[in-house]
């Protein structure tokens, strides 16, 4: 475990992760080029793959099929089509309105508004139409592929990321109480990645007890990658970043260091990866990948 | 068939379908009550509730289970809430910017231009959620409801709804050809109308053929409802609309009248309604509500 290669599992997976996004997503051709070159830019334009990458190491830990890194990338590849639709419209001028993305101009800026809502849009129906695409299901039951479209519908929707993301734009320049902030949280960047990871496990056969292990490690490394985005806003430069820092306090937003400090700030993070990796004790070493990517997000702020 | 009142059986769904949208839509209570009250305001705002008629009358075309219009509603519902999300994003201010959607406020005016993006985002993914939830399936099977889920998804995305809206948005103030215009109509209303009424058939348990005859139905009556809203825009005063009357023409948008007049769009649009109908000779007096539906579809204009 010690000698995993987080760094090389990761290039490998998202190199993986993005052929098959190449592969699946529609081809930028025929009367609605244009509009499929909006979506395939803020899709191609970078990213860690974060959400499909746990999909697949969730599956990988629970079964031991051969191919099931295979069967399930459709499933991450819808995941990261929604991931990109909710930066899309998060970055529009009557949202947070951020010019820069990944290092490069927000999909609004390159595309004009309208388009850029349109690409959302289509990003985020397109995930359904691959999560349910007969052409695409690769062997798994009916059963787990309406299981995992209901979990992520769940976590990307109004009770989740969508409705996280009004309470955000609500909260901006007023003081919050911290189990405010919590909820915001928990629903804007908490619900999506435990959905990217019970997704995984579900198409990867788990009974009810690996679910709900597998909840409870996704909603701690939910709460730790939130934590550490605040973090990484504070403390690096737009460069780094690749998109604007220091915007959360320009904007006056309710973050973890504004409530606790860095130095505090850091300490949670470290917890919620000990509570996510407690979470997993009951699985063997076909979940080292998964406890690597734990570490992982909170080695981003070091 | 002569005798069925057409007026009196849309009254009655239309009571069926919004009772059904408000036991089936998110409450608005608890830390996302704001967020789901801008969705509920643009879902009871008023409208035909057309998607979700056509697709409980194409169930019961082809299923006589006492249970099909009990067991599709949800089906129908997750159909409203998709043509609502698409009303709300058409009139944002960086597309049609409009003020004024079946006589009252749009969500962007009376919620702000975020709000309503997210309202938008929110009634969108939760159609999915509907239709995955394990709460709703009402006895239809799992490959009944995947194939539903992917109709749907198919005509409401990138190579249907929302493609059709980028080539609208792409189309102002230009001259486009007539085949330009109606990839555009093809895509940007009748997909959704053609996949209501497939999910219904599918729903109901079409065989291949049946599905056949109803997508030649669909795309008939799409046609002819895209042709009759160019002419309403035309020849209704605003409040008759219920949104601003001649805004095409004050925008310079390609359509039907500009191109054929309207006498001859009247023509098209009785021709669109008699393919509808040619679509159904193989169904019994089932199928009497959905004629009754093409029919009326037109008498709109008269």
């Amino acid at each position: 475990m010690d000698t995993f290669d987080i760094k090389k599992f990761l290039r490998e997976k998202q190199e993986i992760v993005v052929q098959a996004l190449d592969e699946l997503m529609l081809p930028a051709k025929g009367v609605f080029a244009d509009h499929i070159t909006a979506m395939r830019y803020s899709l191609f334009v970078g990213g860690k793959r974060v959400r499909p990458i746990l999909c697949l190491a969730a599956g990988s830990a629970i079964s031991s099929d051969p191919e099931i890194e295979f069967r399930l990338l459709p499933v991450a590849c819808a995941l990261e089509c929604i991931h990109t639709y909710s930066l899309i419209h998060d970055d529009l001028p009557a949202m947070d309105d951020d010019d820069l993305r990944r290092g490069s101009p927000t999909c609004h800026k390159k595309f004009g508004e309208a388009e850029a809502i349109l690409a959302g849009d289509g990003l985020l129906t397109y995930a359904f139409d691959l999560l349910s695409d007969p052409r695409h299901e690769r062997g798994l039951s009916g059963q787990a592929r309406l299981a995992i479209i209901q979990a992520i519908a769940r976590a990307a929707g109004s009770p989740g990321m969508v409705g996280g993301q009004a309470l955000d734009m609500a909260a901006e320049g007023k003081q919050i109480e911290f189990d405010h902030l919590r909820a915001i949280h928990r629903s804007k960047t908490g619900a999506l990645i435990t959905a990217s990871v019970l997704a995984g496990a579900i198409g990867g056969g788990a009974g009810t007890d690996q679910l709900a292990d597998m909840r409870r490690f996704g909603d701690s490394i939910g709460l730790a990658f939130q934590i550490v985005d605040d973090l990484l806003d504070v403390i690096s430069t737009t460069e780094e970043l690749g998109k604007t820092a220091g915007s959360d306090a320009a904007q006056n937003k309710a973050t973890y260091p504004a409530f606790f400090g860095v130095d505090r700030t850091r300490e949670l993070a470290e917890e919620a990866v000990s509570q996510s990796l407690a979470a997993l004790e009951r699985f063997d070493e076909r979940a080292d990948p998964l406890r690597a990517l734990a570490r992982y997000i909170v080695d981003r702020t070091k």
